[in-house]
């Protein structure tokens, strides 16, 4: 059975095993994910992942098959096989919001339980939001840089296969409409798009033979690739063969701007008015900026897409920044590492608001009482917003979070969240974050 | 039941849908894979990833859930259904072997059998190697720079879970020689790796006991984390607990070069000659580079690594070259798209040497008879190098090449590969491919 349990780095397992035979492994520990520092002149990222983090972690206890592959391999001894074989994450979650921005040290996940069921979350933890959260920053990109032009995904192709399944719903979560990936489409719901390529051209006698056989299977709503051979052609043999009402046209080279005003034209005078246009070919959040007068509909968008606009990973960590001591108390814990130090204490992250608009991310660090209080005593506050919620209590998962509803509702969140932002953040250009960060130590 | 057969993008389906109403689903096609260009100043691309591809090929025939998904979802046709009720993949692909070397060009996969056949495997084949590939391009870069140093991967968290594994497995075909990733180790039984990290330090009440209680579990081999205070002091206190038998120290943070260097005469000062120094963080070919006066003995390497070093995806893309007219003949085709033009033909990739030394890769294209009588033809002369195998045979896969002996096979044949190309494709400065292309159309 496949099981998340060997989703991890061996490494894990190992600690694990020797915190169980010194006692450590029972400890309290509160881990933390966060980025040290948004992508160069990023001006803010987007959360995303967490309902397949939870997914994972619900089917993590590890199968006979995991447990032997642990034991004939002697990562781990026999005692810790027998703890695995209970393996349950009792602990509880602490996350951003799907769709919330993060900032460098958001606090954007935080684990709390035994240093042993905290330990073996790591890597599958950092997997999800390294790439996810990756995904979903350059997809709000580019759907901020389209407007209101509905944005596809149609970089399956150019990503892992699993990956491009994750990219797709990440890119839901940054504002994308609808995938190409049908395995996505599937498992999410997310709405499913197509067109043809041109193979189904190439292999009919004639474009027009092509067309038409498209045009009977899925009806005149269909849109046709009018690239393969000479643009304004195809126009005028897709018109010829759909009549007037063709839903659209994908135009996936050349210089996309004039070749969709000329198609605009040359549809507008064939009486077309209502086809649309689509455009694909390596778009980003540049080339759709740039497309933003062009009479384009909508926007295919493939390799940019999944591998983050240039930044495929987000640099998360997964640290350990409190546990509890040979006192039973819990302490801060941190690193000293040149260049990579931490900072004790678990953190709660808040965002300050006036009139509406964001002024700055508050990231409280300090004993959870103390955090609590303050939280408490600031709920008067209505500009003052906590910006995670608990997805794990005490074991027990909020299954409301891993659902296609959920999914939906991250984009609207982002959506509006990002509305709150201070309107620099929609700039493209390199820059500083959207809103300053701002660490307070409560003790 | 899990198939691949949902890893395609719809307009695949709704292709082929079409195409068997109107009958061209059952044309003879040729279609291949490759790349326009590599990345820009790449001296090689790397193959990998045809044994996964053909896992997925074996395991393509949709499933009822499957089918019940197109079905529900009107995607296609209740005929298409049927069809694909007995599918199975009856044509060839011939590609290039794991570990051998690509360019602009170069004619790395190539699929033959009905469009519909070869259609459904359009997404699933690019998307394997457009991430394979980039890893294993990185990875050889990776390893190059390293020289006898081994390199492992720990990766695993930088990139989407499942694409880290796949990346454990391109890594070997690039030179590495262990991952730090669990699933990877199961799955393609690669040599496992792992040390320790800082939360373990930070979970125990001194750096003392994190390391007695490490070497109470694994041994005196073990390598100990010591960047987690100072560097000097943690190796003072990890050789007073291993003694000087201590097997390995890691080192995360800092100038490592300086780093290492201090180390290695601390350890050697303290008896320890024979611990090993490993370092980590954020490494590529060109920190490696650098390091390679330092007394370093292994590299770790993570982000750079799952993220191609820059260019996380190859840019391959799947294209219609030849296909079966009305009359029964085999006849090339070719889009004009521009900028995205094609040839048509099969093709074939020869390199050729002198010496031994590669001078250049040949690319034939042609009917089929045309190049299988020039490869006969050219049979006599012991330097010319046929660099594609026949994966699947009208049907049959060559299992063989799914095995984890065939990836460590990979392995061997790219480092005797990549000896055989000029030496400035061992340069990691940017500049022209290492051999040029010549595409000679026979016909």
């Amino acid at each position: 059975m496949s099981t998340a349990a060997l989703l991890t780095d061996m490494y894990e397992y190992t600690m694990v095993d020797a915190a169980l035979r010194d006692g450590t492994a029972h400890r309290q520990c509160v881990f933390e994910v966060f980025t040290r520092h948004l992508p160069s002149g990023r001006r803010y990222g987007v959360v995303a992942g967490l309902g397949r983090i939870l997914e994972y972690i619900k089917n993590f206890k590890p199968s006979d098959e995991d447990l032997a592959f642990l034991r004939d391999n002697h990562i781990v001894s026999t005692d810790t096989i027998n703890w695995l074989e209970n393996y349950h994450f009792s602990g509880t979650i602490r996350a951003y919001r799907e769709g919330e921005m993060f900032f460098a040290n958001s606090p954007v996940l935080q684990v709390e339980g035994t240093f042993a069921e905290c330990t073996l979350l790591e890597t599958v933890i950092l997997s999800v939001l390294n790439y996810d959260c990756a995904i979903a920053s350059a997809a709000s990109r580019i759907t901020s840089a389209a407007g209101s032009r509905p944005c596809a995904d149609m970089g399956g192709r150019r990503a892992h296969e699993e990956a491009a399944i994750s990219a797709s719903r990440s890119a839901v979560v940054g504002g994308f409409v609808s995938t190409a990936n049908l395995a996505a489409a599937k498992r999410y719901g997310i709405p499913c798009i197509g067109t043809a390529a041109h193979a189904f051209t190439l292999v009919h006698d004639s474009e027009r033979d092509a067309f038409e056989s498209q045009v009977q299977a899925l009806g005149t709503g269909t849109t046709l690739l009018t690239d393969t051979y000479n643009v304004e052609e195809a126009i005028r043999t897709a018109v010829e063969v759909a009549g007037s009402e063709l839903g659209g046209i994908r135009i996936d080279s050349g210089d996309l701007a004039s070749m969709a005003q000329k198609a605009r034209h040359q549809l507008d005078a064939l009486g077309a008015k209502n086809t649309k246009i689509t455009v694909t070919n390596d778009l980003d959040e540049y080339a759709i900026a740039a497309l933003a007068t062009a009479p384009v509909d909508s926007y295919g968008v493939g390799t940019r897409l999944v591998t983050g606009s240039g930044h495929p990973t987000t640099s998360m960590v997964y640290k350990l920044v409190e546990r509890e001591g040979a006192d039973g108390h819990m302490h801060p814990v941190s690193k000293k590492s040149f260049g990579k130090s931490t900072d004790g204490w678990r953190k709660r992250g808040l965002r300050v608001y006036e009139y509406g608009l964001a002024q700055g991310e508050l990231v409280l660090a300090g004993p959870a009482d103390k955090i609590n209080d303050w939280a408490a005593s600031q709920s008067e506050y209505e500009e003052v917003k906590d910006l995670s919620i608990i997805a794990i209590d005490h074991g027990t998962i909020d299954e409301s979070l891993m659902t296609r509803e959920a999914l939906f509702a991250a984009r609207d969140y982002h959506n509006e969240a990002l509305r709150e932002l201070p309107v620099n953040a929609l700039s493209l250009s390199d820059g500083e974050p959207a809103i300053p960060t701002e660490v307070v130590t409560l003790n």
